[in-house]
């Protein structure tokens, strides 16, 4: 039996989110990735870790880095981080119309991605995948193509001359429905992972991310394996 | 009496060293500003962290984050954070010639300015100042101006529509010589800073920040008010 060449190295921002175990499962075919949790005191930090793991667990990935970011919660300045700051119901109107939700955390992606940056540098990995999403989303500037290239200019200009790291966002032009459909596809474990900005037992099934989900859900024709609190929500 | 107009705010990353207390002077001048601290696992951890107030204190700078970054210890990589790589005694030439030395952290500067400029968005800052220094230097890439350049496109991109942070570096260009006569002329608290990469108690004198602090304060004319290890480090 011939030896498998080693296929190079990814680092992996991995929420626990749909996007970002699809984002985990496309990147798990040509690399072998080592995935970043961070806890920076959102509502929902325990179930997202568990999501974390579980989605690992599933993609085989033994490379692990799960970071305590929960100086965020002293930063503040959003309905994730400040219990003072209600998660307001759905309004994906205003998100289309530019206005940046009170979900929003400040530079909150910045945060995740220097800790990759550094990660890869010192693993040697060439590739951070992310599972931003520009389109159908609630508007944070930090998921945009134009900052991604503008962090990734930083990244070159910042780190080691001999150091090369690229930033793949596979799903930046991607509805949430084609995600959904593409994790499908790719047998990406939907069913183990958690969206919901509120609850961690239940979905709220209400709050921008619980309705983006449900919505892309039903529009690829699959039904949503998540709990939801409230029955009826998926009509 | 005419009440003062309030000054505009300022977040400055303020690590303790020298460098960062002349630029929390030099922005003391001009804004109301709000000091910064990191402890992310490096060997002077609480050394430094006493500097930062202490220095706040002499400035009178009542807005203060201390941050927990010490997750860096996990990503390692470094002299500074990884207690099983020794800190290596002085080697500025190799420095000169473009070599990175192990105590550079991979991507440091990132992870405290990624801080600055979400707490900077809370507060409604439009200033970051970092006490970076290009020259007369370790040669750490994230000291350079091409880098800070980068990050603020970054960070144009990256937060909300109407949110401005520039960011300054007063002292990138200066030699370390120059930096303690502008601090000794703006009476800049120097005397309260800690720069020693290895020690906590008395500054060892042959890291790379002792050797370059010794240095700059001999060919200023100034005694260091630093308590060196060894007694004739000085000549």
């Amino acid at each position: 039996m011939m030896a498998m060449p080693e296929r190079p190295q990814a680092v992996v921002l991995l929420s626990g989110g749909m996007d970002s175990c699809v984002t985990a499962a496309i990147a798990s075919r040509d690399f072998r990735s080592a995935v970043l949790h961070s806890s920076y005191g959102q509502r929902t930090e325990a179930r997202e870790l568990r999501a974390f793991e579980q989605i690992a667990d599933f993609l085989g990935v033994e490379e692990r880095l799960h970071i305590n970011q929960r100086y965020m919660t002293a930063i503040g300045g959003s309905a994730l981080t400040d219990q003072a700051i209600e998660v307001p119901e759905a309004d994906l109107a205003a998100a289309q119309q530019g206005e940046i939700p009170v979900t929003y955390v400040p530079f909150r992606n910045a945060h995740f991605l220097t800790a990759a940056v550094s990660w890869a540098e010192v693993l040697g990995a060439e590739r951070i995948f992310v599972g931003a999403v520009e389109q159908d989303s609630s508007g944070y500037p930090d998921c945009r193509p134009g900052y991604y290239r503008a962090f990734a200019a930083a990244v070159e200009a910042g780190t080691r001359p001999e150091t090369r790291i690229a930033i793949e966002t596979p799903l930046i032009h991607c509805s949430k429905t084609e995600i959904v459909r593409r994790g499908m596809a790719l047998g990406a474990p939907l069913h183990l992972t958690w969206s919901c900005y509120r609850s961690e037992s239940e979905a709220c099934g209400t709050c921008d991310s619980c309705v983006l989900r449900l919505r892309a859900f039903e529009q690829a024709g699959f039904e949503d394996p998540a709990p939801y609190a409230v029955c009826d929500c998926r009509s």
